[in-house]
């Protein structure tokens, strides 16, 4: 357990030091919105049973006040409570039910998109114990090979895109899927294309679409955070 | 043009004074959430053109203080603006934006599942000269007859079921899609809903799943009004 005043995420790992969770980008966006330092600590796969030996603990999981939050959405609600003063990650009311529905959206149909175009090259990057690990489960989930998953990926990516229009409807009209400012609904949204433009170098959104350019505008804020990641494109 | 003080909507009518638009249902709906009268006019597809002839005005189209306003978004950001005192309905900020995430998503994906369920149905129930008109667009629109468009939704419609999984998943954490009380939102995806109850009897949703226990939460609202219309589940 950290016992230092700042925060820190495990956060899932790569080589090349590839951060690849959209869960833990949603996190560390939401540290930064508030102003908040956070610390990463890298954590394979295989480390994440680690993290708490004998719970069940997932990534994100944060230390911070000399406990564990897990939870990505749990996170975002303790750092409003914490942080009141900063603008709101997901607020209260209609703000929070609408954000809830936007994670149900991006948790279901975007990020099942997503995996099943990357999740062969998403094996590729990671260390040979944690490709073990990712292919066993991953193949048993789906009932198919990584290589069979990712077939097609050239055909499918039409749903994918289209998919996204709600997203790039609302990017048309405003800046921010939070209007004038980015809220947790942003960060949601560009955890997937983020773990995506990670992993893979098939671009799951074209250079000239809104969703492209909206995702390049998160990607910057805070200093470049999200582009500070490796990343193809 | 009505000089009265009631505001007063052309609402698509079809036989039996079914009214199935589900985007003049979200306008009566904003209308009954800001406690502001609104009376109806029952309006065939091939009587719009008459609302203003010469302009291109759709439904919902009001008239009030002496003007018209169209566009069921339109119309709601101005009762906001009209009613500030009353709960607002599409709000400002995140709210705003985050509500109109769901009005694309709705428009979109839904409407397509609920128009590719119903469509040959709803045509059953217009008059005469309304059939003439419904069919030739809409087969026009989708290069096939009413009844191929309605063929094998028995298969289709699990893939509409489950695009309503952020629905479902809100409601399982609040009462309605606002939280704890309506929004605009729950007003939009009501009116998907609404549209196919009105005109069908094969059920969009199954009795027990909970967007149908919230669709009926929101259909008791303001003395019944979603139930005050002919429907069949």
């Amino acid at each position: 357990m950290n016992d230092s005043s700042t925060a820190r995420m495990y956060d899932l790992c790569a080589t090349e030091d590839r951060r690849f969770s959209p869960f833990c980008w949603r996190t560390r966006l939401a540290f930064a919105h508030k102003g908040v330092p956070l610390e990463t600590i890298a954590t394979p796969f295989t480390a994440v049973p680690e993290i708490d030996p004998g719970t069940k603990r997932t990534v994100p999981t944060i230390e911070v006040d000399n406990s564990l939050i897990t939870d990505s959405w749990e996170i975002a609600k303790w750092l409003d409570t914490r942080y009141p003063d900063a603008p709101p990650l997901i607020g209260t009311g209609p703000q929070e039910s609408l954000t809830y529905f936007v994670q149900e959206f991006v948790n279901t149909t975007v990020h099942l998109g997503v995996v099943t175009t990357v999740i062969a090259d998403l094996h590729e990057h990671l260390e040979p114990a944690d490709q073990a690990y990712f292919r066993k489960s991953r193949e048993a989930r789906f009932k198919k090979s990584l290589e069979e998953i990712q077939a097609g990926r050239e055909d499918r990516i039409t749903d994918l895109r289209r998919s996204l229009h709600p997203v790039r409807a609302l990017v048309r009209e405003h800046e921010f899927l939070g209007g004038d400012a980015p809220c947790y609904a942003d960060y949601i949204v560009f955890g997937a294309l983020q773990w995506a433009r990670v992993t893979s170098d098939f671009p799951v959104t074209e250079p000239q679409d809104e969703v492209t350019i909206w995702r390049n505008r998160v990607a910057a804020l805070y200093n470049g955070l999200g582009d500070s990641a490796p990343h193809y494109y």
